[in-house]
């Protein structure tokens, strides 16, 4: 059957629903060459303004997913799972939930993207280890899951090539930030990956895509319910964004954070542990993890045996296992700055605001994001947080460190950062926690 | 000054004006090739769902109408009017209007269409005289104005080419219907045209564009004040397209009904003259402009004027006089269809409802029109009314004659005109006037 373009838009943009037929003839028309863009991108602006009901962002999601290759690991006769986060600086806890799975012998197939934007990218920070091997066969990648558990791969453009061309021109006609295109973008990509279970950590705050809570719990109740329309179980923890996740953001001093803490180290300054949040929300996410696999009778006992796990020295041996046969690399080669920073306060007063957004750009200024796909990184630069939102501060006091192979930018990122930063004489009102709620 | 696409269709989308300067670089760009055809339609959907403000509308008309040549008819030293109509079935009213200025020394230079959709063109109703010219030079255009006060002219590439590449663009991403960009498209090309003084037949019901009667009221009131904005004085008539105007749809068909009303005919039937609608409209128009140009003191005196003018024959001898100079060709040269037919009542009734715009695409398919650019026409194909709105019909009783060169589409045509017509035991609840409004 042949649809007309001009229909399909002509329904959107009146609020009718478009039927799964359409759809499904739309991605691939599209993907085909047979629609143009100049038609596409007036569809993807309707639907801006108009959304999609859950069976048409089911049906797209199914559309994009099956408009190129799937794994399948049905051979494993076994459940996996997966953690998806929505993105945010310093969001690295890919890093410690791999290994705590993979200790664990829950199979974790993760397909990781690249920087986008201000957010980093899980693949990027392995990156930061010369040797390691994204690019694996899909052969290598499904031998490595079924023996090791865990294993990266990159998205190939043979995965979801509907969403790779529908992303690129969302891109520049403004349509990236809509509900129904998000939740099918992100979850063409998932289903993919063949997955029986799926942990979202879903991002609100000054860092995130979605930058209220209530539009980041629509999100989560979108992508949790076109995960389960596809038979796959599904929960999802909202957490908070509002300033950088931990310690430190930028790819080699994120994959420090994350080894240390798997090494069962703090990083203690005025009797506050800047590894905490990571560590904590890692666990949370691990122990939802065991939860949703039935291996725990509750979030909280996961959370328990997800500790248990870290702290016993285990999840440290998968990740240092990994290194071994996605690599070979060592954490030693791990590179470090040449040059670092203060960002300094200028007047006293309170930490009211952080603009972890804007923080995000500094650092892709710095070199540690891209501004156009194929921009090197400067693997080594970063940010380390010396302060939290609603902190009190004192002129002169270090807010943020900043570090780079090159301090030619030092001055244009340390006057970025700091106007990142909205000091003011009374604390904030309210400071949410870092995990808001759960979606089960 | 260069802007970012992204960024302007961010504004709108967002429900953000777009200032002067971003929307005159855009129309620019645009028609340069700099902006992509996605991210004009993007916008253009935009658009639709947030509309335009007062001044984007009438910097994008500027914009549009400056993108190309203009006329320039300032050596004429006289105020030049123009009328135009938003389009419908049997609307042929510029064929007696022109006549009945041309004959008292209204300066009408007439930029005029083909046939569009389910509408016709009154460029194609003159081409239906063998011998006609329409693609005149500017030069013998603007001559036949200075010393015959009447000449039509084709629109050229070279006349709004942003309007010509945007309204293409719009015709297949469903951005036609939206008010702001109507307007703009219309405005930009009577702009062109170096008018003083306007007139608009602003069509509503089931053959126009604007189906009710406050979507019409809403476009003729941007019309009036955009065309006020650029120093054009407008009024504008809203008329009823809820049944074909007059007698006539059709090429050739339409020249000989304006003919014969030029000629003092009547087409009485059962007591009804089927040319009346056409005359009193033709008449109507020709009157408000009369009173726009201040020839007459009110519109009342100007529809006198114009109906002493008519009466008295020097309206025929314009029309006989314009077949000369834009020729040489006669009235004697109109082709007439070699089959014709008739539509009958299936089951008695009273008319409740005329589909207009199914009647029009009936047109198109009988060849009175085009499916897209370039099609030929059959000059000869057309409809005759036999019957009204509200009108009490008996099974077996003409609806409506179809003519055209070849029969061999009139059983399809049949049902399609049929089914134009809703027939049922009751007479509709309120017919509205042929003119409903007059905004001065």
């Amino acid at each position: 059957v042949n649809f007309l373009p001009y229909e399909l838009i002509t329904k959107k943009k009146q609020g009718i629903a478009n039927t799964p037929e359409e759809i499904r003839w739309l991605v691939r028309a599209y993907t085909d060459g047979l629609v143009p863009d100049y038609q596409m991108s007036a569809w993807a602006m309707a639907v801006w303004f108009r959304g999609q009901n859950d069976e048409e962002i089911a049906v797209l999601t199914e559309a994009m997913r099956d408009s190129g290759e799937k794994f399948n690991f049905s051979s494993l006769g076994a459940p996996r799972i997966d953690k998806h986060s929505t993105g945010g600086v310093g969001d690295k806890t890919s890093l410690i939930i791999g290994p705590i799975m993979a200790a664990a012998k829950v199979h974790m197939p993760m397909i990781a993207g690249r920087a986008l934007g201000h957010t980093g990218g899980t693949l990027d920070k392995f990156m930061s280890l010369p040797g390691f091997r994204i690019g694996l066969s899909p052969e290598e990648f499904t031998e490595n899951v079924k023996k090791y558990h865990w294993s990266l791969v990159t998205q190939s453009e043979k995965i979801c090539p509907a969403d790779r061309k529908f992303y690129a021109l969302r891109d520049v006609t403004a349509t990236v930030d809509s509900l129904a295109l998000i939740c099918a973008s992100i979850m063409s990509k998932k289903l993919a990956e063949d997955l029986t279970h799926l942990v979202l950590d879903v991002k609100f705050g000054s860092g995130a895509f979605m930058k209220t809570f209530s539009q980041a719990t629509q999100l989560a109740q979108t992508l949790k319910a076109t995960g389960e329309r596809n038979g796959v179980k599904v929960h999802a923890l909202l957490t908070n964004m509002n300033e950088p996740l931990g310690r430190f953001a930028g790819n080699a001093l994120e994959v420090r954070e994350c080894y240390d803490i798997l090494c069962g180290q703090t990083a203690i300054d005025n009797g506050r542990d800047y590894y905490e949040p990571t560590r904590e929300l890692s666990l949370a996410l691990s122990g939802q993890m065991f939860f949703i696999l039935g291996r725990a009778t509750s979030a909280e006992a996961g959370v328990a045996m997800a500790r248990e796990i870290l702290n016993s020295g285990a999840a440290r041996a998968a990740f240092e296992n990994l290194l071994k046969y996605q690599g070979p690399t060592q954490i030693e080669k791990l590179p470090e700055a040449k040059f670092k920073d203060d960002v300094r306060v200028e007047a006293s007063g309170y930490i009211r605001q952080i603009n972890t957004e804007a923080l995000g750009i500094a650092l892709v200024e710095l070199g540690a994001g891209r501004k156009k796909a194929g921009d090197e990184l400067d693997m080594t630069a970063g940010l380390e947080m010396c302060c939290r939102l609603g902190d009190q501060v004192k002129a002169g006091q270090c807010l943020v460190k900043i570090f780079a192979n090159s301090n030619r930018d030092f001055a244009r990122v340390t006057e970025l950062m700091r106007a990142a930063f909205t000091i003011g004489p009374t604390p904030p009102d309210e400071l949410l926690p870092l995990i808001a709620k759960v979606l089960t």
